[in-house]
């Protein structure tokens, strides 16, 4: 049990919103089919000017509003994105820039693990504010999946989307009941290659490379073998996550799941045996925005009220490596 | 203070080495311009089959045989490199693969704050396994840093090197002294541009990107800047970071400065007044290898004797963000 609270969150999507009869086209299918394979109805990608940082800015600006708080009130800043601005320097520098604190000196770094690493960041985050290092601190999301697109894979350009949210974390004020009441990943690398980007980082750099394909710096994902892998787990992991914790899944107020895709949200309710309400479902206008989705999940839960201060929350999700991890907290 | 202590380190330098003059010819310089303006006489440049993830699981391997441990015996890997190998999944999970442990749950994620990713990680873990959330980590810097040099840019071709390095921490046993006495990050985004590779990131798409250009996808550094950024915030850093800590720089034993540069280096022990003694150069035979060049500076000082149980060491070096870092052990 960490003494966590989450005092704020904000969520920025790109202007341009794509529908999936746009995708259809794209893909040469029949309209119909995105909408029916994917379950997202509409995502927003990114034009030029709305990069992963000034997405972030964008959002992190307005979850400090919210809170009354200034830059300056940040102890540090993570960038908890699954891809990155730039090869270097990390993510999080470049938001501290386009935040306008140049000279502020906020540490800022990145935590990585594909679609989980903003769950990852709290996690791991949350020793750091329990045990007083910091007071507060900024973890940001922020994703441009639409870049890496490969349009001749139906499925995965089917899902994703772009977009950004931020999340302010504090330790908990005394006489208040907010906290991370345990988490726990797994990684399976058997899965590493079943979603990947090969290119971009030093296996295979897109001049000096050797036999560079065009496909190595888009997404290529195994649909069936990663929806496999996440159903054979699911389960187990739940129950081995659950055995550490003073909690009963009976008791979770809400699970707030990866949107991962449609299939995979109901594969999650389905074992989990969840009820709608207690169960998040924002994929069909968000898609699958990496690691911003879970965060903006938050987001969403908090502004429609279905999340509310005492609330137990599970955070679960599957991603990239293949890694499966839950959180759970009480806001 | 945290409670951690290093058990154990190994590093990886690959098989091909290159001298100063082979760089002198690269770049069109008369022989000695390299030795001379760079301090770097020999470093080490993989080949097509060291990739980073399997420099670092070399690394870790060796590690874990030296202390008598088995893949399983950790609780996490960490890989704390500055660059990545694939845009997507994380560089952890790649290694966890290398190792053979694709079955094995282990958790992987990457913390990354290019040169310093070792620091902030060895930091930022330190939290996890004092509070008992891990038992045994291993932390991962691998680098390949020779596939991102720009030739025409003489004086950062002049100073990268490969390799990789790893290092197990555990929570310090009863009766033991070995610590993480304080640690202190401070990020200036105002010289986020000093020292990148500008694309690779969702910024500039190697295929899809604007205007893309050659050099985006090479390391570019204003390496005036940087010197005067770090040469500026050295002394007042130092004692921001000691005015925190229950330590004085006098009775640190041993200083493992990041190997940025000979200049660089002289600039550190020349600003906090240190002898040859408490100050580890090892520039001259590795070179600049990113954020595993602190790491290999822990292991040559073990290696080699300097740095024995009970010795507080300070590590301290400046990283692309533009960020600059301490942290101090007892070993």
């Amino acid at each position: 049990m960490r003494r966590i609270k989450i005092v704020s969150t904000a969520k920025y999507l790109p202007r341009n919103k794509v529908t999936a009869a746009e995708i259809d086209k794209k893909i040469g299918e029949k309209e119909g089919w995105v909408a029916n394979k994917s379950g997202v109805l509409v995502r927003h990608f990114a034009s030029e000017d709305e990069t992963s940082p000034v997405m972030g800015a964008i959002a992190l600006k307005e979850a400090l509003n919210k809170a009354g708080l200034k830059l300056e009130d940040l102890d540090a800043i993570i960038s908890t994105s699954g891809t990155q601005a730039q090869e270097i320097p990390c993510t999080a520098s470049l938001i501290q820039e386009q935040m306008g604190g140049q000279n502020s000196g906020i540490p800022c770094f990145d935590i990585n693990s594909t679609c989980l690493s903003f769950v990852t960041g709290l996690d791991t985050i949350s020793y750091m504010i329990d045990s007083g290092r910091y007071k507060r601190v900024a973890l940001v999301a922020s994703e441009v999946a639409s870049v890496g697109l490969n349009y001749n894979e139906k499925e995965s350009s089917a899902l994703m989307g772009d977009g950004a949210a931020a999340v302010i974390i504090e330790r908990t004020p005394e006489g208040e009941q907010s906290s991370i009441i345990g988490a726990r990943m797994e990684t399976y690398s058997s899965g590493a290659h079943f979603a990947e980007i090969r290119g971009g980082g030093t296996n295979i750099h897109p001049i000096r490379g050797q036999n560079v394909k065009e496909e190595d710096f888009y997404f290529n994902m195994n649909g069936p073998a990663v929806f496999k892998q996440a159903s054979k787990l699911m389960l187990p992991f739940c129950e081995r996550l659950f055995s550490e914790m003073d909690l009963n899944l009976k008791d979770v107020d809400l699970v707030i799941p990866h949107q991962a895709s449609k299939m995979a949200l109901k594969l999650v309710q389905k074992r989990l045996e969840l009820s709608d309400e207690r169960f998040m479902t924002y994929v069909e206008n968000h898609g699958n925005t990496i690691a911003a989705s879970i965060p903006m999940g938050i987001h969403n839960a908090i502004e429609s009220k279905r999340m509310k201060r005492g609330d137990k929350v599970l955070l679960l999700g599957t991603s990239a490596g293949f890694s499966i991890m839950g959180l759970a907290l009480q806001y």
